[in-house]
């Protein structure tokens, strides 16, 4: 336990990833409806919508008018994804966004494929060009994520000197554009994550780039979130990626692609528990929850909204 | 990690906890059908039954019937629950199950007054009587429980030193008798726990009582389930109770006292992923899951049953 971080770092996710997996239409201002009322928890970043082609995500096609709602709140950033350049562009012509420059790959080549029709070859150079896109806009490179770093669905396990290799490959995207990667992110895309192959993987990182900041996105496909988290925490990771309600796929849908995400306030009372400082009002967060849960109609999979914060006993 | 088991031992609780809570009645045969599937899981010991007063617990009225109808299985024990001599007594006229002497407390004096309408000396009391009539009916007293081991919802947390003294009455209640307590099992029977709280109760036990085998009763009230099946497993717990499916509660259903048990498939893939040997097929388990929610009619909160237990990579 002697690697706990003092205070973590929770992106809310539940905005964008959330609802781009819900099938029905949600209505842009109770999106932004949400995303204000995540802004008012103390969390200190929202991913708040992506900027994707409108027929691969249809939900995500009113993403500038989103941003548009969004009211500004010191200490809170707001960010948004992208896969290309075009989505760049578009996040940039907000004016709204706090602009990350990230060089993300895949550790899953098949996975890839499907998800964004490009083999390892066509990735790497679409990141490099990505990368030089970033330092022509003046946006700083410290983020590299590696997706489905615990597996993949289409090819089973992912060995870890492969998600090793990535990494590598991200660092060195970044210091051809003489560009520093402080924080790696490992994305646990298709829950295939255990406490086990979470720490094979951050242990075998961590060895060897001992100075990069490590950050997890989890799932809770087959009920590992929160013991991930734990094994992370424990190994020092002090970022994380939740989603409010554990936003992002229902456990009950049978649908075995896509269970949510790692429930921000069970996290956060996690964190509680362990002295771990996240900055998040847990009751606001629950009211966040239950918000969700009104905007996409159904239950959300997060324990604590409905079991009880214990907050009265703290 | 060093603690770990090599096999842990699971007791089924869905057919009594999970039914138990249960509002609409389940016929007794649809209880007998998930019994005798469970039998065919590889899981060695399922609690089929209670025997209390039907008026406290209507679900269980039929329990004789329930026991009428389990086929015996080589390597199963089927057992009860029972909470006074009456229930003992009706447990052992079934004749069909295997009777273990337990000695339980309750580390919440407000709780047990309103489970079981007793004192702490009443209960002590009780207790003492319970030891002797398991002497007299040559029951071993092998086992003890200390129930609210983790916190009380009407008392807060609960102080480790009153666990540690109520092991050590149930040791000597044990001792009286001539008997001695081989294993131990605390109970987060209001979902209180978390890693860290299972970590300082069970070191603090391990320390005075070396030689005592420990047990796991957990509740995933608040989504630490798994996460504080983990601590339990790095401490050396090698016994763990577990629902099917996650039986024992609804987490949607809004009843901060009642969310579901740790689940039994969850915590066998869990252990796979570990090398924990648990003797459980987790397919055949599965299709118990799905039987239960077929069963009571309504989804249950599992989810390596939607998410996929992944045995095709295995």
């Amino acid at each position: 336990m002697s690697d706990l971080p003092k205070r973590i770092h929770i992106t809310e996710e539940g905005p964008r990833e959330g609802f781009q997996f819900e099938k029905a239409p949600i209505a842009t201002d109770r999106k932004i409806e949400l995303i204000n009322a995540l802004a008012e928890t103390g969390v200190s970043q929202i991913q708040a919508v992506s900027f994707v082609h409108p027929k691969a995500v249809p939900q995500m096609a009113d993403a500038e008018s989103v941003v548009d709602g969004i009211i500004p709140r010191d200490g809170v950033e707001f960010i948004g994804l992208w896969l290309n350049q075009r989505g760049l562009e578009r996040a940039i012509a907000t004016g709204k966004l706090h602009l990350e420059g990230s060089i993300a790959l895949t550790a899953s080549e098949t996975f890839l494929l499907r998800n964004q029709k490009r083999t390892f070859a066509d990735n790497l150079a679409q990141q490099r060009e990505m990368a030089a896109a970033y330092k022509a806009a003046g946006i700083p490179i410290e983020r590299g994520s590696v997706m489905a770093a615990f597996g993949c669905n289409f090819e089973g396990p992912v060995p870890v000197e492969r998600v090793v290799a990535q990494v590598a490959e991200i660092v060195a995207i970044a210091q051809e554009q003489g560009e520093r990667i402080r924080l790696m992110n490992f994305s646990d895309t298709m829950g295939w994550a255990t406490p086990r192959g979470i720490r094979a993987v951050l242990e075998a990182v961590r060895t060897r780039w001992p100075d990069l900041e490590l950050s997890l996105h989890l799932h809770d496909t087959r009920g590992m979130g929160i013991a991930n988290a734990v094994a992370g925490l424990e190994l020092g990771v002090a970022h994380f990626d939740a989603c409010v309600g554990g936003l992002g796929g229902c456990p009950f849908a049978g649908n075995r692609a896509a269970a949510g995400n790692v429930c921000t306030e069970d996290l956060v009372f996690l964190c509680r528990d362990l002295g771990i400082e996240t900055g998040i009002d847990i009751e606001r967060m629950i009211e966040a929850a239950k918000l969700a849960e009104d905007i996409v109609g159904h239950p959300l999979p997060g324990a604590v909204k409905s079991g009880g914060s214990l907050s009265q006993w703290v």
